[in-house]
């Protein structure tokens, strides 16, 4: 059962409630450089991330937010919310830079870095009144590798035992959250995020928000923060979310990714929409479901097939059917019933010939050089791209 | 809590029980060749998968096997289980060849395709009363690719609307488990796996599993089975399997990936030692805490520095501390005072001087091209490899 949060608006997505999880990605560029920023807002958007968040961190880079928004506009992104991410200065880019803070569809503040002692104090009523004059809703993203220092220093001294990090950061979030409430800003305007670098600790962190949140939740926002990169990343990352999603925890996810050998940033964009469909939460494409190969296939012929079909699947826009590319008999019948198109190789002695599948059935068989080819007219024919 | 599973022992290997959750993958070289066989044997085994599997699915494999053995005992991989996998007509290769089925070290068989009507009851017993001859456990391993069609007609006769196949699944599954009881084989000589390709209803059977098995479960090998490849495949496994084993269930698992571009075989050992690490259920190697960067990163800089560690940890034989790389000064301290050892940029403005951490404490500032050497020299220093 999916926690009953309230709906947030973000320029057109709604998040949290009923609503589909949402996911969103951040920027890498130099926000200052508003075309190179825009042109990743766009690759971003395009990949699937239906919020794009970009750092906004000096005065060139608040700057450059409405240039940003008018080259996303003129390119046709009209509809893309624009997100920044403010830490330390806030407060005061977003009072110097109005057409920044008019701008951005929402604005997401560490409550971990807004100042220390009364300071504190005045920066967050400063940035939640601006939030409250432009409309806009609020990310409090807490973080344990920002936290709020005079507050952990304080639970520490009451507890020097317990590793406080945990209780500090869903303190420190969901006390700036009320607080927000108390200067005006709507429930429903709220976002929270508790990150955590270690999957069991990111789970913790989470139970004791839900407790402590109790029958009024906050829209929440699901995150492994610094899951390092490549497999590490990936791994990580999609257990620790799954784990939470599988809970009916969590409005909008992030997966972060440190790149790798120039992957491109999409990458944690494409693993979101994996992890989302992977457990019935949204579909995207097509499911390829494909074996591992074993002693038992023609493994050069079969990964082959399963290369070019992923290819072109990733290519077209269809609709979320199940397709099997199997390596031998052992499974390749039953998974070919059961897709809605499906191609399954004898086995590595048997002549290359491959029975294709589709809606259950038995199709017709093919072989020599055009499998592929022919496989993908079959796919065309029964489900044409839109 | 972990399921209170008994403890089956394959070679020098221990399934169950309070013992580690074990890794295990599988060869896709042509048994019959058993030069490559046992070299893809060795590098899965060298790569973390403390048990292969190989496929025995004719005669000249099973021929093959001894001389495998052979290969990987005069390497020096005498501890090195080798499972050997049947379908359709193990029975039979078993009988015919005793070298072969004194030599594996655990056999799996699928209930699904052992025969039909009579011949199924006879195969199976076949089967069974190998093992106990040889005194070597058993894999009954049921997958919704090939299920046992006569069971599947019964229950869909008696539940026309029903999707029966996770329930004959399961059933098949532990029938056969307790018929193989009945024949003389031991509690603790049998491991079930109830394998499907859809993450919901891997979860569902695995639950029904449970209930059925009551107070005396057996030992359980968790798949997602054709997951697929590249992204899909190891998000979905990983969503999977991580919601299974967060709720203490699972003995040993594997990771099934389709093979892309080339990638080596062992991906899919290193996706398992990734997971089990992340959820806290082993240890391997450090973990590297890394940000994905942003706006706010010199991100050629920070890339390169996560890479060259990354490459380092990957070739080295370390202790598995936590190591931080951050990007900028926003979660950087908060991180690099978690670690073990750490370093963070300080943002893409200011010069490129690093902070150095060790023990939760700033160590050094590092700067200029050789950042990472020096940090390597102190990672050496602290923490040497074994």
């Amino acid at each position: 059962m999916r926690l009953n949060t309230p709906t947030v608006k973000i320029r057109g997505v709604k998040l949290g409630g009923n609503n589909p999880i949402v996911i969103q990605s951040m920027t890498n560029t130099d926000t200052a450089d508003a075309k190179k920023t825009a042109a990743q807002c766009i690759e971003l958007y395009e990949a699937g991330s239906e919020l794009v968040r970009i750092t906004v961190d000096n005065e060139d880079s608040a700057a450059a937010v409405p240039e940003i928004r008018r080259i996303l506009d003129a390119k046709g992104y009209k509809d893309l919310p624009l997100v920044g991410d403010f830490h330390f200065i806030g407060h005061d880019l977003l009072k110097r830079y109005p057409d920044c803070a008019k701008t951005l569809d929402k604005y997401r503040l560490n409550p971990g870095n807004v100042g220390f002692g009364k300071s504190r104090d005045e920066n967050f009523e400063e940035l939640i009144k601006l939030a409250i004059k432009y409309k806009k809703p609020v990310r409090i993203g807490g973080n344990w590798g920002s936290l709020d220092q005079e507050l952990l220093t304080k639970l520490m001294d009451k507890n020097p035992d317990e590793d406080i990090r945990i209780k500090t950061l869903v303190k420190s979030t969901l006390d700036s959250a009320k607080l927000a409430e108390k200067l005006g800003l709507k429930h429903d305007k709220i976002v929270l995020s508790v990150k955590v670098s270690d999957v069991q600790e990111l789970i913790k962190a989470h139970e004791l928000l839900i407790k402590k949140m109790g029958k009024k939740p906050y829209v929440l926002h699901l995150g492994l923060t610094e899951a390092g990169s490549g497999l590490q990343g990936v791994v990580s990352s999609s257990a620790a979310l799954a784990i939470l999603l599988q809970k009916g925890i969590g409005d909008t996810i992030r997966i972060s990714i440190t790149p790798q050998n120039n992957e491109p940033r999409i990458r944690e964009v494409q693993a979101c929409k994996h992890l989302l469909q992977s457990l019935d939460l949204r579909q995207f494409q097509p499911k390829i479901v494909s074996c591992p190969g074993c002693g038992r296939t023609n493994n050069l012929l079969f990964q082959k097939i399963v290369k070019e079909v992923n290819h072109y699947v990733d290519k077209n826009n269809l609709e979320p059917i199940n397709i099997a590319i199997m390596g031998c008999i052992v499974n390749g019948p039953g998974e070919s019933r059961h897709a809605d198109i499906a191609l399954h190789l004898p086995g590595k002695k048997e002549a290359g010939i491959v029975s294709v599948y589709a809606k259950g059935k038995f199709y017709k068989t093919l072989q020599g050089e055009s499998i592929t080819k022919e496989f993908i007219e079959i796919l065309n024919l029964l489900y044409p791209p839109k």
